[in-house]
């Protein structure tokens, strides 16, 4: 029920300001017997960390994450698992001057409306720091989901301004590619266009929107829920909830607009599906494709150049931020994508577990 | 928990299949003392009925709303409000010969994965017929939203496969024109343009894909939640859990992912925000400005030209959708829209006044 | 959420006032491939009906269930049953003078305070009434419990005014007897002394609390959940809010108070526990003993015998509470509590089945 | 959802283990502007606390409070308020001798089974320590129903084996004597009885029940919902979920099996009820009254008597608990009970505040 809570079976509850003394998450309903351990997260927190770039914001932070509760022995116990990670390069005085201003483009002025009461200190509650706690407990789900149903969830940088993956339609993601560098970009040769992109932005003291696509791969065919409950509904609110995120797609989603049904639907043959432009999702159930999204980032809203905003006094003022950040936070975005979808694909596996069954126990079925 | 619920406060649940004996809904949370009739459901229950004109699906259902309970001598006591309305034209011999055949493009094939049963008859549950209770349901949150804080919500058609209305950018949407034909087309000079269109469509025996926008006008700063329970978050998932929708954006959406942030940010001045790209959200949370948001619909995937699929043997077989189908189920998407994003917002609603009391409690605060 | 739904997995939504068009209520999460049918209910709501004997309320219901969805062809889908039951013998002109009158030890006065409008026919949504859909969906739960886990759910009047059973200590029930006499009594040869006890109440005008008991046989080990979701308190919540419970306890219940530990806690020999003071309950989750709870029910409010209240105007009023009524509510409220355990118990069942797998999955355990 | 979390619109989630590195809990949905600091939660964590006296467990833990989130410049922003205590005193090597055997009356066995895994120490998640994070809460939620509507919680000793207080019946009770003693007895003058009989049953290695009574003062009529939230119905659950507890009781509880309609329901004049039976509930709403609970809690398990039981190898065998343990739970489970009414209260507020508009919104009522 409260709004920092995320999932029904599988649930997290983050809490944690950007530069409080902390931030955690507490992961309850989590199966018995996974093996956990800190290191599990080191490698899915580094991707999503800012610092780890150029091109990304230059606040360091270790997130070291400290496990409180939920693991004997290295494996889950089947109670809540708190995860916590002290906040070490922490800076308010950097914000100690907007502490009265409403910064354009953030949520300064709608938590101050809302509450009449906010920590101004890099965006409190509201900043994309929050979402590092969303990438820790995705850790868990991501090893269950593969080791259990073999579902694997990748993520890849789809787009920055105007710039697109130079790949040829149809063509298959290069993982490897995705991985070797700090765009998460899945055409290795780009690179040093994107590069030249950023520093320019970061010179002109501006950002730039993206796009983010993120694919669950071997996803059992009967995961998900009819009318509210649908698989596709729930990644909707699951990666609109991404700070900067402004829109997202299931399989074809816009392109829908313009095509003839007997273009859309995905016919079946013997070998299975020719097509997928549903995104693996049909009726809010997964197909057994890939379950496709895609979602559009919004550009940082910290920028440089000085723009026009109120204070809380009612006067108009000029703003221009300081502090450190990314001309595109898109780009860390997909760690934090390929998060929400682990997150959602497994409460829909236990939620289907429960009403239904292990996978493969109703049947009869084809495949 | 229910799939087949929505809302946290607002609570609502629906039943029913397309062909069974009735469809209903019950609502649950809602204030005391709203008046509540039956006539109240006829205007927006009609505008997403098929079988109002010769452009959506010929099916002819009454829709007369009984209610069941909740309300006593015209007002609503604060208890649960039942509504049931009859399925008349049901006509489960059409879809006999279908019962083993997965229809591509619908539900057939995931439901039986998921569940080893399914209604056959017409779709069962992931029929668009469950929409009706989203429509009428919203009939009250939209009568709460208007008497207790003056808030409207409106949809219409912004695109029917390649057709857009000929509007100058930034142009008020007229809503007499909206009401007065039955696209919802804010263009009455393209009307017979988009007859012509469709008509041509359904000789073809095919469907096409729509974008239907909607916007909340004169939602008070401050409703909307955090993290999780983002009023863009919930949006996105209400509006991706109707039928056909494969894309949501709020504000710029999409387009924010070739903006800069001088650009996209919206800036403000003592007489307001001099832009809306965030759609009127920021942080998760209601600006003061409109909310809006633009879904895309994919065709209508039961179409007279035969596809290749699979029956519940194994077999390859192909399938040619008899019945009565609208070639744009995106069409009557528009007051389904406006529904959710209504009971979206009196959730909200109860939920801002549950932790920060009633609008304008909290204080000091601009506007 | 909603305070009308009972269950997290296994979600019961009931709607209905005593007096208005009918009753009913919503199912969700319940598996697929349940056999149902009207019928099916038949048995249990005649159990539970008023006007089932002298000694209970005389209004007649004939309480025929009509299934609206959920099921095919005599199965369940998956989908929400939603179940139907109409009010026939609604006398509301009974109410009439009761109106503006709030009678004591009813729920007239807080519904009004809360709500500043009320329902008064019969006492609206308050009314023992709404127990019937509580009754009515357990027959689900029961059948499956019954099914698949080989789980019986047996209750008994325990106790009517000071008048007990004659049994011997831990004597076993037997259920025959319960079922063969209208005060589920389980020693046949004291059902005259009840008779006349119950007619020289209802001469007298007045009522009489009860005790009833309930009792699980066949839980597996392993239902149920920590903390806040124990099975104790799931089961204490459920029994708590039949009408008219003022106590609930769980296997030893008060007597625990006086009892040492040496004597309280269960030992555990090769063949199993020796006792059951924990009523299968250890820790929220059960221990594959029975699980026994023990509800007390305060007598009937309404009474002949005049008693001072108010009415709405503020001024002091003698009411003497017209209408049919039972002279003791605890006797039919045995199927009412074996019905709130049966719901607790389904849904635990599947809850347990998300996060540990099904029963037997687990390992390596004893039992 | 998660059974880890307490309440609807005030949720409270909590984690660690006894034995663990910390306990702690984030609690959600908490109105903005309430001021909080560390020492807010000195006291009730201090009469909660073991090792307060000779009379409860020796383990001497500081329960230092630390907010690491929620809370900024001393007040609460209406964003999740972390609040984590480091496990200082703990000893697990006490415990490594019963990692394999199931400890009679303990819920190891049934961990066990449920999980197939289970953390031994100190009981683990199954440990009181866990209500540590209760009364830390409810600190929060004290304070608040305090300032805004002036209601109180209190608790008291009501029973320890068969010792009652000598209060002479209806008598008010002396809560400055209940504070003064370590037994939250209302009767001063019996403290050196219960001191000789609690040193007693240490010698002896045994340990007893008890009974704890709470009542809250100034509720305002009204809160509370119907039929499954009813006030009593979540009373009932929040304290049976407290260790140890095996029955629940409102007002006049199981005395009202044997009381007559005449005697139990309570009148009204124009100066008030004249009697509580109801315990301040009718239909699950306040009624105005004083909310009245009491609890039945089972003697310790822990105890020096050798008991059988089994391991996990399935052979029986002979236990004896050493470890540091209260010869009566009940003891410290007053403020425990304090807590648990306290979050009811708050939620059930917030609750009626959301649906109802803020208390003496709805009119026209008396009172």
């Amino acid at each position: 029920m409260s709004s920092n809570t995320f999932g029904k079976l599988l649930s997290v509850t983050t809490f944690g300001e950007s530069h409080g003394p902390a931030i955690g998450c507490v992961i309850d309903g989590c199966p018995p017997g996974i093996a956990i351990a800190p290191a599990d997260f080191v490698h899915d927190l580094a991707r999503r960390a800012t610092g780890k770039s150029r091109y990304t914001s230059q606040r360091h932070e270790a997130d070291e994450v400290e496990i409180l509760s939920g693991v004997y022995e290295g494996k889950t116990t089947g109670t809540p698992i708190a995860l916590l990670i002290r906040n070490v390069d922490a800076r308010s005085k950097d914000y100690a001057e907007i502490a009265q201003t409403f910064r354009p483009g953030h949520a300064d002025y709608t938590y101050w409306q809302k509450y009449g009461i906010r920590d101004p200190r890099g965006g409190g509650r509201a900043s994309a720091r929050e979402t590092t706690m969303r990438v820790a407990a995705a850790v868990i789900a991501k090893k269950w989901l593969k080791q259990r149903y073999g579902v694997e969830v990748h993520g890849w940088l789809a787009q920055i301004g105007g710039i697109r993956p130079e790949l040829s339609e149809g063509a298959a993601i290069d993982f490897d590619s995705v991985e070797s560098n700090p765009f998460f970009w899945p055409v290795a040769a780009q690179v040093p266009e994107l590069e030249h992109y950023i520093n320019a932005l970061r010179k002109a003291g501006d950002s730039v929107g993206a796009r983010v696509n993120v694919v669950a791969v071997g996803v059992p065919p009967g995961w998900g829920e009819p009318v509210y409950g649908k698989l596709d509904a729930e990644l909707a609110a699951a990666l609109m909830s991404i700070n900067a995120v402004k829109g997202v797609e299931i399989g074809a989603g816009f392109a829908a607009v313009v095509q003839n049904g007997s273009e859309h639907r995905d016919e079946m043959r013997l070998d299975g599906f020719t097509s997928n432009h549903a995104g693996g999702i049909l009726g809010g159930i997964a197909s057994g494709q890939d379950i496709v999204a895609s979602i559009a980032l919004k550009p940082t809203s910290s920028i440089l150049i000085p723009g026009h905003s109120m204070n809380t006094a009612g006067e108009e003022v000029e703003v221009r931020t300081k502090g450190r950040h990314d001309p595109c936070v898109g780009i860390r975005a997909t760690p934090i994508a390929e998060a929400m979808m682990a997150l959602v694909l497994m409460d829909q596996a236990l939620r289907h577990r429960a009403q239904c069954g292990d996978v493969g126990e109703v049947s009869p079925r084809i495949a």
